[in-house]
């Protein structure tokens, strides 16, 4: 019985990630920036329980002023685009950072980690987000976490986290005003980590609607699109792994820039990290029975053809034999001499000599369907 | 030898199962109820070694109150849906529950697991329900454990938990009412890993149907069913393993809430959880190795096929070939000059040519089928 | 090179095994004895180094009473067939055994484990035997150790115990006389393992001859015997890993149960649970290659046939198209106008027409057969 | 779509790889070098925060005496080409190492390790090079690290270490001219590191184009491809791994032969030794998915093929017969009596048996392209 | 371009290896000898630095007595086979061995291991040797290591050990001379462990050699040879990490039968063992992508007949109707009436007619070789 299907996203699936550029042997602690990033925008948001002050600029001394001048605020500067050279490099000499930091945050093929600088943590995040046409976009989030200040850093101008702004806005008094940039740097994290669901849900989706395709018409469209898939999720267990690594890491590390107050948000986003992977394996293992389930569907299909092609073949060459037999020319006299060769051929000369042959064309063919349908050729 | 078989249940087999709808970059902290959730109904049990209360009921206060008429009882309040706003609401002030712990209760895709907040346990399991056609149900079922007091979650008015129930209510100065709201917890998430021996049983009968059946004629159907259990397995798997972590969390834990009595009932449970595992492993192995053996009888299946034709044409081809050079018009006189053209199929005009030509093509017959004797093609 | 090959078992590998039967949401702490429980017989063993005294009776207080008789032998009661209530509700009641305990015995698809219950140990034990045809039964052999005292319990009258009792009464003095009942645990214990060697080696036999066939001829049997053995491997490991862990509890328990110069015999006992994991695993893979074996033999096969078919399709196709041509009856003159129409198919009428269709179809079948010679299809 | 395909490489991808050629039974403790090691060539740097002095000679005494020269130098002895005895001599000599660690210098085939012999540490890393024939150079480079003194070994006169000579050439008052010889040790082992990032990022260029190739055209030759850079990857992996360990080991050593400023750049080359690990895991995993899209291909491309074969051979075969049946020769009169036999073949002479035969042919051609399109056969 | 293919050795993979054959329940702690164990045959060494003195007896009295006359001596007393119980018994009563030992030592199929008695250390190593056939001898070399003493026991008279037979004799002065049985026990073992590698580079080059082959003509031996590769890695992949875990216990143990000197020695042995899993684990991935390779290259060449099949069927089958048409024998005149059929086959009586079938033949077949061509059939 056949139910509408789903429609099947026929765009290649992809990924696009920064790979690994620099030259080896570079002077490790010094960083260049690639030719392709983007010119830096920053964002500052200095907040507290009542108040929140907003700017734009695209001066990274202006954005430290401003956040000079609450002392008692928290404070989040987003810098959006890694292009800037005067931004990265006034952000290293202003707060102090280790230039294997500063290089960490141009070079965006990191992977999720923590490292405790005593005056600072430094914390690299992998966002990701997929797509309409399933490209899925694999993006550095780096943070410096200080006392009353939280940078982020990344590549793009858009990202998943316009959530976290509008709870920022709008939850006056809320947890994300009063707990701190260590509750900020929780709550980038965790949106995040959130949109990992949403991307392998879509994917899942993406799988059951091939599963449904599949046990209708497999082809091999399908196959590419599992390939495709699994590529995604061999990525992603990449990433959510040394998520998992890093929020570890996180809960058990002692430096009082962490509010002791957040370990409980950090652990559900741990657990969500485990959630992750979890699904991200079984969705894989589905993946791998979808296509062993195509590849058995395929050799069903050949062993179709197959059978057809032999029955057809089977059936009629005999009795093309039997034709060709009586189709010789063996000649009843001898033209020379004028004998009668009665040995050759005397069946064509029988009065039902062509009724019989049919007769008997008749019988082979049944015989060999008979034996065709007992060996359950035609079944299934 | 063929035995009857017994019957294959040709429905599909698949998992209903919560996904995450929450979308990313919510407030970590609040919870919002699921638009499908039933609203909430209410059966509370308040016992002591002697004397049973129950009550059913829609209003939570009324719940409340009836466990608080008998201070030195133990009780059991069973929330069966999660629909009502003000059930949760009352319930997490009441008990001075974190709002996170509250979102894990509605967001049913939880994995299981142990969480200690010194005045309460919140623990959360995996109910799963197999029903005729093979459809898993995969429901969350969590718990609140205070001293006197666990607080029972679920999202349908069904469940597996009817034998707590019984006992509760027959046993009278058994464990269950002497031991306190630990055991209870113990009682009912021993009975739902109980559940998964049931539903991995009916799993591994399902197989051995299908191992027979495929020993006997293996067909397309019988590879579905042998994946969906697979599919079923990964699932089931998933959630055994967090069973068992969560359990051995328990054991170790020094919270008070659990009487220590417990610990060795617990530690039943946990050598059950283990049990399932390895069933489960094992049970995986086996669907892999049918799904093998399938694959190995189609290729031999396709085999046979292949060898049919190829007997029949080898067989005939040649045959008909020396037919058709017999069926050749080449003519015995040049029609223009009548001069008779010797050289021209002088076989036709041999007294004996038919027989001969008969004769030659048994013997060819005779040599190809002992030639495919030989080589074993009509064994097997 | 034929050698006679050893003979294959035909009849289907299986596994006997029993099944988690009791219903979930069960009071936990009750027993119940299965149906097909046999009745219980009793033989009771006292021993010191110079006497042995043996029981063998229906009534456990008969057989207690019998031990109490000499109060400084050991002893060991060996209770055969799980059938009876009594017999287990008065070792329950007389040695003050948990229910859970007593409920492990009757349920008997526990995973081998030790349970240290202070005044007593609880050991479980696989017993596996391989009957004639390769049915695999797998038994459990539960064990209560007390101070003087060794209480065992298995399902079936026969078992694979023989010789530790031969040893009993010959061997006057020998360790087993005199090392205690925990001795005589170890004894039983390592006799159950040291049978899976047996197992293990038989089945090695049994790949090792279906190896041998394949090589001469690969064939759909063979497939399912190496199924089979690879089926029973999965339940074997399951036993041995889990009885290596119990193995290993023991060497590292501290209780005064176990008699101290019997940890240097326990660690030979989990030498050999490692070794049967290690010919185990190496089996499982060697079974794994046969598969793959099989496989590619089946697929050369195959080829083999596909090729057969090719070559003399390939070289009969294109002559029997050309006696075709020459079996057409264009004719030679126009029947109404008498005309000679010179250009259909004057080959008909030359002298030598004939001899040359001959010649050229002979020259197009060598050049075939060189033609799929070089391409080297009549090798192999 | 067709879009323009990158060249793929044709040359044999490779492993050039010493192997370990020593006798067994060798006395330890003893070395014999290569016949094939090249003689050795030394370069001397001897360096400070401002003056740089550099010296090649192939005297080993030389090159020592130059460093003394400078006492409170920092010093690195290169030494390229194993093949000269007495340099090896001298420098066990007079630096007193251990044999068994000169041994290891020129038997090239050690895993990456670190051994701290006290007064000095003896390291060995693997140097890959990649020619352009994918040709993979996996060459031993060691290191022996005093205080103010390294030595490194390798057997080419070639290698990736140039950058740093670069560096500590430009880089005057950098840390490399500052920190010491152990910072030239991480630097040269950064470099190594680093350098399989160029390589695995090479082949994933070159699985990126296979990849592309197989979805427009699937050939042997992809096949040979993908097979040869996983084989590559498990080589790569070997070292990996070992290069982890080893960075892991030095971390955690107390020896101060490591300035401790220097640990924060071992964590950073630790922290590219998991990211090198973590790529090449993904991509082996992707090379297994592109074999087996590459045989799902194929198995596509022999379905095409057979479908081509079936559709013809299925519509001509019963054509061809009903043909031959016509071609028969059953005679209308009996030559002998001259009876006519109406029953040998009337439709011969009907007046439009011709026409019918004609159209019954064309009848039951389009009856199997009907059925065929229907099964989908044309389709894909 | 063919390169001329180094020679492949056709003679069957296989392993000689003990099977454990004692009867499960035998008696633990006696020792019953194999039927087939050769008698032995006692090598005595007693050495010094200076003095090396050797003894061949049959009798292990004399022996003994021999190694008892220099007291301050060295000694290794090398038994070589395990047939005469007068010596074993001899060796148990004089140096006071437990019975579980002396069983391990005749019982030939331990697993490397190493245990510490105290008064003296019981290892056991396997010492593989690998035939010109490539048939694998596992044998199994026993130690007791005493204080001034070393016994060996090994199952037959030839072995690997001469190179350490050569070196105590030559070496004089040297590390063996000088370090005590126990180095004497490394230098035993870590030449066993050597000849590993040679076995395992054999392999390699045998794997090696079947890859060219299979590049060049792929056929079945050749998956016989990896398959046989296979089955020894798995079995030398046990021995191997068995060597490992016991050169591990070694490192750690306490005793002082150890002389400490050696531990390094140890360590170097023990570096060694993980190289061999290393190389082993490699190579196995490389065998199990040559068996790939291999099934792809059979799946090739079979699509290869495959399309040869099919486009000569293809191409002739339509013709051979065409032909089969104009063979057809309807009338051209109804011979009873006389009557011109003039619809029966107009084409026959058409001047050109013939000329027109076979253009038209020439033009299917072009049609269907350009069809195929542009499917890429012609290519590869």
């Amino acid at each position: 019985m056949k139910i509408p299907l789903p429609k099947i996203n026929i765009s290649r699936i992809n990924i696009i990630q920064p790979k690994r550029t620099d030259k080896p042997g570079q002077v490790p602690g010094t960083f260049f920036i690639a030719d392709t990033a983007l010119p830096s925008k920053i964002f500052v948001y200095s907040y507290n329980a009542n108040d929140l002050h907003e700017l734009e600029t695209d001066e990274i001394k202006e954005a430290v002023a401003f956040t000079e001048k609450y002392p008692d605020n928290s404070n989040w500067i987003d810098v959006k685009g890694l292009g800037s050279q005067d931004v990265l490099n006034y952000i290293q000499k202003k707060f102090n950072i280790n230039t294997l930091v500063m290089e960490d945050v141009v070079h965006t093929h990191q992977r999720p980690k923590i490292e405790d600088h005593n005056h600072f943590y430094f914390v690299v995040s992998r966002m990701m987000e997929l797509d309409k046409g399933l490209q899925l976009k694999n993006e550095q989030l780096s943070f410096l976490l200080f006392q009353n200040l939280i940078i982020s850093f990344q590549e793009d101008y858009d990202d998943v986290l316009d959530p976290v702004r509008n709870r920022l806005r709008k939850n006056v008094n809320g947890n994300i005003r009063n707990l701190g940039p260590s509750y900020m740097l929780y709550a980038l994290m965790d949106t995040v980590i959130d949109h990992y669901f949403t991307i392998v849900n879509r994917l899942g989706d993406e799988l059951e609607t091939v599963e449904d395709h599949l046990y209708q018409k497999p082809r091999k469209l399908l196959m590419y699109r599992i390939q495709g898939v699994k590529k995604l999720m061999v990525s992603m267990r990449r990433a959510a792994w040394a998520e998992r690594d890093k929020l570890n890491d996180i809960i058990r590390s002692n430096n009082n820039l962490i509010n002791p107050a957040i370990i409980i948000f950090m652990r559900d986003a741990y657990d969500h990290s485990i959630q992750i992977i979890d699904l991200i394996e079984s969705m894989r293992e589905n993946a791998t029975s979808l296509l062993d389930l195509y590849l058995s569907l395929m050799s069903n299909k050949m062993n179709e053809v197959m059978k057809t092609l032999t029955i057809i073949s089977a059936i009629f060459i005999p009795l093309t034999f039997i034709a060709g037999v009586y189709g010789m020319n063996f000649a009843y006299q001898d033209p020379k001499t004028g004998k009668v060769l009665t040995d050759n051929m005397p069946e064509l000369y029988m009065p039902n000599g062509y009724v019989y042959v049919i007769v008997v064309m008749v019988v082979i063919a049944l015989a060999q369907v008979w034996y065709f349908a007992k060996r359950g050729w035609f079944r299934e």
